[in-house]
């Protein structure tokens, strides 16, 4: 057996099944041994970024890692904005990165890089195999390290005779970490704080967004008055009928303050302190009012479930009923093509079981509203801020869920980082249907633009912001990579198309002209 | 005057004038800054791999840095394969990477990374501006850093709040290092090597591939008998009709051997010691025999033409003739496509003073010894080995030379990692014809699979390699982005179509079905 069978074995017996790849000639052993063990499914991606955008959808839907298989220092570069994605979201990911042999690296041939340097301001474990007899328990290591809660970026490096040299075999997975209990302490002061009186918020994040910790905390709100809140990103959030409401932290500064303006005490779990997107002058930082105390009761990394068991016994609030969403979606819209009538449209045909993958950006302001009541589904957002997440973020949870739907809210600005992905969509014929919001602009920049109080824009500064000129003719650049899809106008065909592409298995792309 | 104002001042005053960018909410002030101040001519680009490309191809034809215009850490990501590529061949760029205001960095905002970190490994230089007061004279620093010889990657990361705070003005740029001299006693060891009788061959690199370094290595060629040789890749080589011949050494390790194995010392001439792209088991990683004397005349920073003068004066080879190639390109080949069709036909009608962007891979491996004898033309590959570098990097040749026809040969593998560019070529209506070469496969990857003797391919390590199923459309991907373009299945076909796009002016796209 040589390092890359003692590899793939070990990923196997690690629970690590799927592997995203973008492989060059050091990863050809690797590539090869795939097929000497069965059991590993191999997806190709035409670019890094829809690799390791894939593995962060995949991670965020199966709670496990896949592998990614990268060409040495620059294909892990190309893959580090998704990574950046990932590593904000804690979906765990598992990067194997070849590079030169051992003994060739002093050569310092044409692909040479420090792989170790790019990898670590973007991964949180990374280690270089010294031999092929090492490979299977680094790779042991590095599937605990991604598995370690809440989910993390594991990135191993493996010289290429690492993979042809003998090895010894697979290793033996050690123990993953459980998620620490919160303290009981953390519990009583919080319990403390929602019986003082003072107007007081849960901030969520993370396994407390899924339906059991809603509930949870629903009956906690409940019981005490408490608001429940998240922010404007989160890595999945279970929505719709039957789940428990809450409300969002709106991106824009001037319009978060007024959500938090009267929180006088705000409880974390799982969260960050809210925070602004980016710094403009004249608005704040941090969004809580100065005096508002702010309390974590729990890291992302602990056990918020069992955190909010703890405190709903702590307040007596595990018998208060939750407020959970009636179904009761929209209507279809008509007429005119408007953030409000797609919201609306959207809202009232979202399949149930639907996981909505959602880079929507300007577009998608009133999806919240509209889709609370839509039948049960999961949200996932883009938590790193980098855009070209959702093409493939979208490949990654429609691999990981091949009897779910997968609901694309995608933008031109932002679709066209990764526009590769739609040809795994194509080729893997993966169940996504893609809505591709055209506005031909960086829409956000405009706001942007006026937020940042830069005097007086002129028609440079405005032509970075226009992706016109030519105009992006996206049914020409799905039909290029093997999707088929439609453009529409009006309400009446998006409705048409959506409901179509929706009760049809396999990828499909909607270009909805603004 | 704002930071960002000081920095367009301070960059056009450095002769900085050509800004490639992706710009987003931390840069709009330098965005505002370039309609304020008149001559920055601003380039969009829809992924940062295109802009950094960009630059890569402007600085090898302008001689001088352009700048780029990125967004934050994973903005800077996304170009830092293309930075490699850049770095490798030595051209000259200069990054300006907006960052969270300095006050917001702590609270760790979505986009918040370790910008200097993801920078370091593919930069020679990096720095962050801590206030607006200091961005001008870290702008001159950072021009000079990217001026200095042969060309380097500068860095500068630039805090929000540096671009819209008061500063004091433009700063004056610090004078640029001159290339060093080389010492006459390598030149006088040098010559003494020539006239030894041994076989010797001089390989040359960066400056001395242009027209008169050409000529006068061949006139000391032709004086000594030695063999002149260059690398399977090079930053810019001068040849065609009425320049001086030079053999090249083959990528494949199995013929690079032959070329090499008389060659008893070697004279380096800017170029580093040949080494074996990649390292395969049983096949030597250094290319020369174990017994050739390898001597460096001159590194790639040093004053290579004025070292060849001084080897051409040691050993009296002023006067001796060079060898340089008749006008005397093959006839259009007809009939069935073929790589030799292909290298005859373009080789037939390469036009004057045309740049060749050469990232042809597998297909071109006839292109060397048909179009030695074109039209006189500059010719450019990838030195850096990360794959979707070719029209990115003709984008920025066709912005330094707007005069002059640019010939793109794109693969469909590399090609689709940053096909985003072909969108600036129609917004920029830059004069570039892209053909191409459509195998549907890495078909490099085939020949690697051999090479690595990686055993028994299986169904799934093939499927790695083909990127057909679906086939890739590219007519229909080039018009998606408003480039228009044709298919060709023969070489009739293919005559007409490259004959009719180089006679035009502006942007064109040939699909070869290979």
């Amino acid at each position: 057996m040589n390092g890359a069978e003692s590899l793939v074995r070990t990923l196997l017996g690690g629970g690590v099944d799927v592997c995203f790849a973008n492989p060059g000639t050091s990863e050809m052993h690797f590539v090869v041994a795939l097929d000497h063990v069965a059991g590993m499914r191999c997806v190709l991606g035409l670019f890094e970024g829809v690799v390791t955008g894939a593995a962060d959808g995949y991670g965020r839907m199966a709670d496990k890692p896949a592998a990614t298989l990268l060409h040495l220092g620059p294909g892990l570069a190309n893959g580090l904005a998704n990574l950046h994605n990932a590593r904000r979201a804690a979906a765990p990911v598992l990067n194997i990165v070849g590079d030169h042999a051992t003994y060739h690296r002093r050569y310092d041939a044409p692909l040479t890089s420090d792989i170790e340097g790019a990898a670590r301001p973007f991964s949180d474990w990374v280690r270089t195999s010294p031999d092929a007899k090492t490979v299977a328990a680094d790779a042991a290591e590095a599937i605990v390290a991604a598995r370690t809660p809440p989910g993390r970026i594991a990135t191993l490096i493996l010289p290429a005779d690492t993979a042809w040299n003998p090895a010894v075999g697979p290793a033996p997975l050690p123990p993953i970490p459980a998620r620490a209990r919160v303290a009981d302490t953390a519990v009583t002061e919080a319990a403390a704080m929602l019986r003082s009186g003072a107007k007081t918020a849960l901030l969520l994040a993370g396994a407390a967004l899924r339906a059991p910790g809603l509930e949870l905390a629903s009956r906690i709100a409940g019981a005490t008055g408490a608001r429940l809140l998240v922010a404007n990103a989160y890595t999945r959030m279970e929505r719709g009928a039957g789940r428990a409401l809450i409300e969002p932290i709106p991106y824009p500064v001037d319009q978060a303050l007024p959500v938090l303006a009267n929180v006088q005490q705000l409880i974390l779990v799982g969260a960050k302190p809210p925070v602004a997107f980016f710094a403009y002058p004249d608005k704040p930082s941090v969004l809580t009012p100065p005096d508002c105390r702010i309390f974590r009761l729990a890291q992302l990394d602990e056990d918020l479930l069992q955190a909010l068991e703890a405190l709903a016994d702590a307040v007596g609030a595990r018998k208060h009923q939750p407020a959970l969403a009636p179904h009761d979606p929209p209507a279809l819209a008509t007429g005119k093509i408007t953030t409000e009538a797609l919201a609306r449209s959207i809202a009232a045909l979202i399949p149930e079981r639907a996981i909505v993958v959602d880079e929507s950006v300007t577009t998608g302001r009133d999806f919240w509203r509209f889709t609370r009541n839509s039948r049960p589904h999961d949200w996932l957002k883009n938590m790193g801020g980098s855009i070209g997440y959702g093409l493939p973020v979208a490949t990654g949870a429609a691999v990981a869920c091949p009897d779910r739907k997968v609901l694309c809210l995608e933008s031109d600005g932002s679709g066209m980082y990764t526009l590769q992905a739609l040809w795994t969509h194509a080729r893997e014929k993966l169940d996504v249907t893609t809505v591709l919001f055209a506005n031909r602009s960086y829409a956000i920049l405009r706001h942007e633009l006026a937020n940042v109080q830069a005097a007086n824009p002129g028609r440079i500064a405005l032509d970075m912001l226009d992706i016109g000129h030519p105009d992006l003719d996206w049914v020409g650049l799905a039909r290029g990579m093997g999707v088929d899809g439609a453009r529409v106008t009006e309400m009446d065909g998006f409705n048409r198309e959506l409901e179509a592409a929706l009760r049809r298995k396999g990828p499909y792309l909607i270009e909805v002209v603004l």
